[in-house]
């Protein structure tokens, strides 16, 4: 091709999402198996066309969704899922020359826009134990050189479900005050304990910068909506490079009605906490090693059996993901609903004992 | 700030789009005044909780959307937006030490995202006269330099109005095979004579690529969706590069929908086109110049009247956009439907008769 492409994106690998012929029980995309609040749907339902034909004005939404975070948008900005704030991110920091520390195994899509922005990719390996995997901060401070831009982090994290203290992301934050430290707290609603995560440390700590979606929790993947939340001296450059319009006026009306309806998600999130621990007392009854999780998915590992596993359980109509890319033998199993989850742990109980 | 922002974004001007306390007769951004198409809306009444909770799976939408205009997945890319399509665009040949020309005045954002990739903008007026701007396809050929990468270019284009033949685009393009050269024909569907415009070139010139937007004609603005054309050896090169999940199911549901419904649009297009007559009609009558428009709005040359004239306007609940930020005394106005229109130039009569 005669067009003069830049090097990244030649070097770029595909990332085709396996998104297609998706039939079933869906525990393969960590998405929300209940579907979304119906006042969500209710916003959608009473859109007119006159607003539909306006280019968006979402600041209303995004002050709405904001506060229900504690922030307001000094600190919070509205994005095109997380995505489209990871690339963001991407593009204030990163160009040939740079650094990106990311976690391994976690999510595909940091890799992708670090990749995509010409930065050189420091994969440093979580810790892995039989029962747990564990953010390695000594060895992300080690990866650290003077060409590091940023470090994206996930907590829970995912494929793996760990979540790492809060105050170790802020000791990491603290210690690399020149390194933007992003971490994408897309399952923090899932934790047991405590689903503030790193917020409210956002308006103390200027290089750090949280990210939540509404793909999860929520149950509006297919809207397209996250929120990143960072110091109100970094947030107007942020602003400032993001595309004026990202966010939908669809996506904005969803989330702002869905933040709203707590007592829909409080319901969902008590389901999945329920699942997740069924689901691990099925793998323990099967003795099926699986690592501990506090999100909405278990990772567990199928050994020479996962390919099995995973299509067994399709072939009764349960998607699930195949992990074994990343870790061998490792399947990563959704939680929903108990019902769903029930269902799930009867098949895989089939699948094993047969 | 300690955390090291890349220079592009750090020099990057803030671009607050003029969209907040929009009450009246919307003439100041281009947009369909008459809403969208019924079936988008009932398309978007009809998600469910189920599909707004998955991940996007655009691909059907994505076949239907390309037929319609002529093209199959293998050349053509639903984006968020067209804006999207022009990051894409920019992160793909763009980066510090490259060019972009881009003949001004033009669409902000072409000149948002060469500038946030680092590159040099090289901006080529176009050639005025009283009654029309020309796209001055010499001046271009003078810009290239064995550093630019792209041209953005749109025909009709925003806020002149002018349509630049079809034929001496593709020459330009291929004059020029190294270099990408991206027409945006946001406008396409209010060209009187033709809307095909060079849609069908893309397919036997490499570097030729063409957007569209649902933003316009479609009424779309707020779903955001766009719809990116180029040929099949090049398309694939953007597809990898593209976010995955960038355009929603809300956003895709609704413009598969909207290319359905042919007699709405093609309606819609006779109001515009029979508004844009009459709008230029009475600027003759009232003896305000201004310049020949293929597109659905007219800028107009209000002169050391315009912040009378756009103030006027609002005052009557008419909003239109001053463009004296490009062209002294500039002012553009958006063509909807024709009674619409009728309202406007009784308010500009009454204005400018004093």
């Amino acid at each position: 091709m005669p067009v003069q492409i830049r090097e990244a994106i030649i070097a770029l690998p595909a990332y085709p999402p396996p998104i297609a012929g998706r039939t079933g029980l869906r525990l393969d995309f960590n998405e929300n198996t209940s579907g979304c609040s119906p006042s969500a749907l209710r916003a959608l339902a009473g859109i007119d066309g006159e607003t539909v034909a306006r280019y968006p004005d979402v600041a209303t939404a995004e002050m709405a969704i904001a506060a229900a975070y504690g922030h307001s948008p000094a600190s919070a900005l509205l994005t095109n899922g997380v995505d489209d704030a990871l690339l963001l991110l991407a593009l204030t920091v990163l160009e040939p020359g740079t650094e990106a520390i990311i976690p391994e195994p976690g999510f595909a899509m940091y890799r992708f826009y670090a990749a995509q922005l010409g930065a050189r990719v420091v994969a440093v390996p979580f810790r892995r134990s039989p029962r747990e995997f564990v953010t390695d901060c000594a060895a992300l401070d080690r990866a650290v050189t003077p060409r590091t831009r940023i470090i994206f982090i996930a907590s829970p994290n995912n494929p793996t479900g760990h979540l790492t203290p809060a105050a170790d992301l802020l000791a990491l934050a603290q210690r690399w005050p020149d390194i933007l430290i992003c971490v994408d707290e897309a399952y923090a609603e899932f934790v047991a304990d405590d689903a503030t995560g790193l917020l409210p440390c956002v308006l103390r700590q200027p290089n750090l910068v949280v990210t939540r979606t509404f793909s999860k929790a929520y149950g509006l993947a297919g809207a397209r909506l996250g929120c990143l939340f960072a110091h109100p001296d970094l947030l107007p450059v942020l602003r400032k490079a993001h595309s004026p319009y990202s966010v939908s006026t669809l996506a904005a009306a969803c989330g702002a009605a869905a933040v709203d309806d707590k007592a829909w998600v409080r319901a969902y999130r008590r389901e999945v906490i329920a699942s997740r621990a069924l689901l691990q007392t099925t793998l323990d009854e099967l003795a099926i090693p699986y690592w501990c999780s506090a999100a909405n998915f278990v990772l567990c590992n199928a050994g020479t059996r996962a390919r099995e596993l995973t299509a067994g359980l399709r072939a009764r109509g349960v998607l699930v993901r195949d992990r074994g890319g990343d870790i061998a033998g490792a399947v990563r199993i959704t939680c929903g609903r108990v019902s769903q989850t029930e269902s799930a742990c009867a098949a895989i109980k089939e699948i094993w004992h047969g």
